[in-house]
Parts: structure tokens; sequence; C-alpha cells
């Protein structure tokens, strides 16, 4: 198996073509249009970790097998199904940014923000969506899980659009009694886990040929657990994490935003520490946070966190190990392996 | 054939049915993102003239012929389709709506200015485009035509947001200068022409079977030329229509639009005229409206307008004439009758 950071390389050099792709040899009346574009590209798409594009990759070789290179051609084709998520990516994240009134992102001032935007930028994050299928069409539309992919990407993108609606019209309850575990979980799932880790893994099932029902059932619950799980950690490293390890400042308790500890801790909570957190959970200053934090410490979430932890690593290992078709356990455990434990 | 008003109820019938489909039997855990989905349906699709809808089950009956009957399955596909467009054509207003800071869409207030919406709406907008494949996939996934029609909503969604970008990107320009024909031209084939005119069209071809690249070149050919037509004769009522005919009162010159009677006058006037529509074009005032209304008529707007008509409807006529495939000479030129010499 190539090396991670080979392949990344390779990964990353894609990205070139892409552009090309989408902006050159286009009809001259939309050039304007296209040069504006390809600044939406360039800014927006390539400044991410990548995981979900290079998940693609990854899976598809765990797929083949161990015994079987993968040729140029496969990495080319899984690798441009790679890109069309981190475009996905960059859509939502466009577009959430604007309805969120969020700053910045990957350390650098919100698409919408750039002088010369503004809410143009809600039409270049539907430019951004429109170009997946654009290469999606141009590299697999002869093959035979075109189809599947391109039904897969509609449901994906309908899943995390119901997942961003639940989230925004949670934000808006008044009071933290809209803070529920099942509201959170619905969240979690619909706005994240979806794109973020069924739909890398599940478009590399279908690229090697991989279509019956069954399998693609039991990839989604082990995914959709992990996501899970990932959006927890993700939460519990907002306040307890190491700021030199995760290279952040966590802000969710400021931004009153449903976290699993606030969810957590509200359903814990006795009358005197439900009041604590009600005057001081989203609330901008110094001293409300140190207050929400006493509570956290005093319901012991460190320790709930890790109970979980521990719940959740036993639950996907269980559906790993109970897989009966063929899909390759060591793919979902060597991604298992990655996030369990993880502090940054 | 059936009687237009007939066609038209049992059309309107069928987004009830839709409407469940995309809101019933979801997962549980969705459920306050679909109460609010049904909201965002009811408010934003049922009430324009839904002409662009309707257009799909009409060509579907000229293409097959006026010795068939459409059986009931054939009227409930194409109508799904045309709904389809219809849904499409929400999904454009919504956003357009919020980028464009508009007040009022079909005589009520724009969906993002209810209270309690606001920027949740570009939310909504994505919602809606989301439900387009949601419905095709129930209704036609095990037809031949699956993937054309797919495809091809790809494709006309993109030219749409390349549309919209030329259109923002225009209207950021300091003065007329920008206003050239060509550009005029880009836009309106780019932002209205291929989703209200080759769209419709092109999905009952397609659904009755005929999938060659020429008869679909010839259908694109007609149909853009109908649709810039019809825009351009928009333009011209917006100014010189009878508000008792149109049922509304034009607002072009005041909203600084990019609008093809400002794109002739501009290129038509000497200097002094450049001047008066510098110095009036897009001011609020009546003095202001006065002024450009005059320069138009020095100009003789009206003249050119006819003239462009009756070249416009020649230039059709011909490539009607001209099509050597199978496609009906009949259809195209009801909808040429249809459009040309409106004053509503």
């Amino acid at each position: 198996m190539e090396s991670s950071r080979n392949l990344k390389m390779k990964f990353d050099d894609l990205f070139d073509v892409l552009v090309k792709d989408l902006t050159e040899n286009q009809p001259a009346d939309t050039s304007p249009a296209l040069k504006w574009f390809q600044q939406v590209l360039l800014y927006n798409v390539p400044h991410g970790k990548k995981n979900r594009g290079l998940t693609v990759v990854q899976s598809y070789e765990f797929l083949i097998g161990e015994k079987k290179e993968m040729s140029d051609e496969d990495f080319k084709i899984t690798a441009v199904v790679g890109w069309c998520i981190e475009l996905l990516q960059a859509f939502f994240l466009v577009s959430d940014d604007v309805m969120d009134h969020s700053i910045t992102r990957r350390g650098r001032p919100c698409w919408y923000t750039v002088p010369g935007v503004g809410l143009i930028a809600m039409n270049d994050a539907l430019y951004i969506e429109s170009s997946v299928y654009k290469l999606l069409k141009k590299y697999i539309r002869n093959k035979p899980y075109y189809i599947d992919i391109v039904d897969l990407f509609h449901e994906t993108i309908h899943q995390t659009i119901v997942g961003q609606c639940l989230d925004l019209l949670t934000s808006k309850e008044v009071n933290l009694d809209g803070f529920t575990l099942d509201r959170y979980n619905a969240i979690v799932k619909y706005k994240t886990a979806y794109y973020s880790f069924h739909l890398p893994v599940a478009c590399a099932i279908y690229m090697v040929g991989i279509n019956d029902e069954r399998s693609h059932q039991l990839a989604k619950d082990i995914l959709l657990k992990m996501g899970e799980y990932f959006q927890v950690q993700d939460d519990y490293l907002d306040c307890f994490g190491d700021p030199e390890l995760t290279g952040k400042l966590g802000t969710d308790i400021e931004d009153n935003k449903c976290s699993w500890l606030i969810v957590q801790a509200w359903s814990k909570a006795d009358n005197r520490q439900k009041e604590i957190l009600k005057v001081n959970y989203g609330k901008p200053e110094e001293c409300n946070l140190k207050m929400v934090k006493m509570v956290y410490e005093e319901l012991n979430l460190r320790t709930v966190y890790e109970d979980y932890e521990a719940k959740s690593f036993q639950e996907i290992s269980k559906l790993i190990e109970g897989i009966d078709s063929c899909l390759p356990k060591t793919m979902f455990n060597e991604f298992a392996k990655k996030i369990y434990k993880r502090n940054k």
C-alpha cells in the first residue's frame, strides 16, 4: 500500500487539474463568471485536512485487497470522487458560515466576509455544489456505478440539509430544555456523520462493484456510529482539550452551541446547577465561562465522557466483528483506531 | 388533447401528493425539520403561473402525436417532472431574493423576510433543490431516461448559477459601460432561458424516448432564442407595457437593472443623452424616471423593439421550418404563437 504521505501529495496535485476542468474550455460568454469561480475554488476548497477526500482512496485500497496494486486509473477516479466530497464540504462550509454569521474558517476570514463578496457567497456555494456533478459526469459517466454514486450524493446532501435545519431550529430555542440528547444525536447524524463518515466509504464500496443492500447497510451502521463518536469527542475537546494539541481555542460555551457537554450537564444537573447554567451558558465573559465549567466539573463530565468513549468503542467493535458480508473488517478497524483516543 | 384548464387542475392537484411524499413517512428524528419544510414548500412553490411545469406535460402531448391519448401514468410522471421544474424555480427565487435583497415575490413578502425565517431561507432553498432529486428518484428511477434527466437538471442548475453570477457581477459595475448587448444576452441565456425554456421541453423529449444529439441541439437552439425574445419583451413591457394588463408596475430603471432598453439606449445615445442616462438611471425619484424615459423616446426604442420583435420572430420561424428530425414543428409553432405579440 502506498505511503499515506505520498498518497496525499498525489491527491493534492490533482486539484489543479480539476480547477482547470471546471474553468477552462467553457463557452466564451461565461468568462467573467469563470474567472470569479476560479477564485471561489482556490479560496474555499483546498485548505482543509482533506480527510474525507483521502478516505475514498484509502477505502478503495482496502477494498480491492492488499495483494492487488491500485492502477493509476483507479487512483485518478477515486481521487476525483474524493475531491468531489471536498467540494461538497466547501459548499456546506461557505453556506453555513453565511447562515451562522461566522467570522473565521480554517484560520482565514470566511469567504462571505472577504471584501467584494458578501451574499454572492451563496451563489458561490451553489456553484461549488454544481461542480461536483460536472466532475462526476466527466470522470465516471461511463462507469456502471455512476447512477449509484450520483444518487448517493443527492441523498447525502439532502441529509446534511435536514441536519442544518435541525441545528438552526435548535439554536433558536430560548432555553436549554431544547438541548436534548435525542435532538443532539439527530443533528450530529444528519448534519455531519452522513457526509463526513458514511459518504466517502460508501462511494468506495460502490466503486469496487459492491452494491448489495446488506453490505451498504452494515457499513452505514458502523460509520454513522463512528461519526457520532467523532463529534462527541470534538465537543469534549472544545472544552477539555489542550489548545497546544488541538490548535484551537474552543468557543462552544460562549456561542450557546448544542454541544454534547451541555446536553449531558442539563440532563444531570440539580436545580442549583440548572440555574447556574441558565444564567451563564451562551454568555461572552470569562466569569460566565468559569461558572459553566465549574458545573461541568461538579457533574464529573470528564468521567461521563470516558464512560461514553469506552462504551462507544465497544459497540463499534462489536458491529465490526459482526460483519457477515465481503466487507473487510480491517478497513473499519483501521478507521476506528485513527479516531479513538485522539487528543487533537 | 385535454383542455388546458382541465390539465392545469389535474396538475395542481398533484402538488399535495408531492408534499406528502417529501414530508411524510420520513425518519422520526427528522420531524421538526419536516414540519418546517412543509411550510417552506407551501409558501414558496405553488403560487406561480406554473408555465414551466405545465410545458413538460404539454410538450409530451405534442411529442406522442395527436392520435395517441396520454395515459394516466404518462400524465403523472410528466407532471412530476413538471413540478420538479417548479421546485427548481422556487429554489432559484428563494435564494435570488436573499442575494438581491428583494422585498416582494408573487405579490407576497419574500420568504426570507417572513418573521422567524431570515437566513434559514438559504438552507430552505437548498432543501427545495434537493427535493427535486428525491422526487425524480421516487417516480422515474426505473425509466431508461432517468440518467439523462438527472444530468439535464444538473447542467441546467449549473447554467443558471453561471447566469446569476454574471448578473451579480454586472450589477456591481459602477457605470453603464458594463451594460453591453453581449453581456445582456449572456445573462438572459444562462440565468433564464435554459431553465425556463429549454429544460421543460428537453425533459419531455427525453421522456418520449428521443435522445439523439441532433434533435436535442435543434430544440435547444429554438428554445434559447425564444427565451431571449421573452426576456427582451419582459424588459420592454416593464417600461412601456400597460400596468392594467401586465398587473405590475415596472421598476427596472429605478433598480439600475441591466435591461434590454438601457443596453440599446446606451449603445445608441449621443454624449448629451449619455450624460442624462448617467445622472438619472438607477435613481428613485419620479423626475429621474422621466428623464430616462425621455431619452428612450428620443432614441425611438419602441420602434427599435418592434424591429427586434419582427426579426426575432422571423429567425425562430426559420429555425422551426428547418427542423429535419422527428421533432414536431407544430409544437414549436404553438409555443411561438403563445409568446409573440403578448402584451401581458
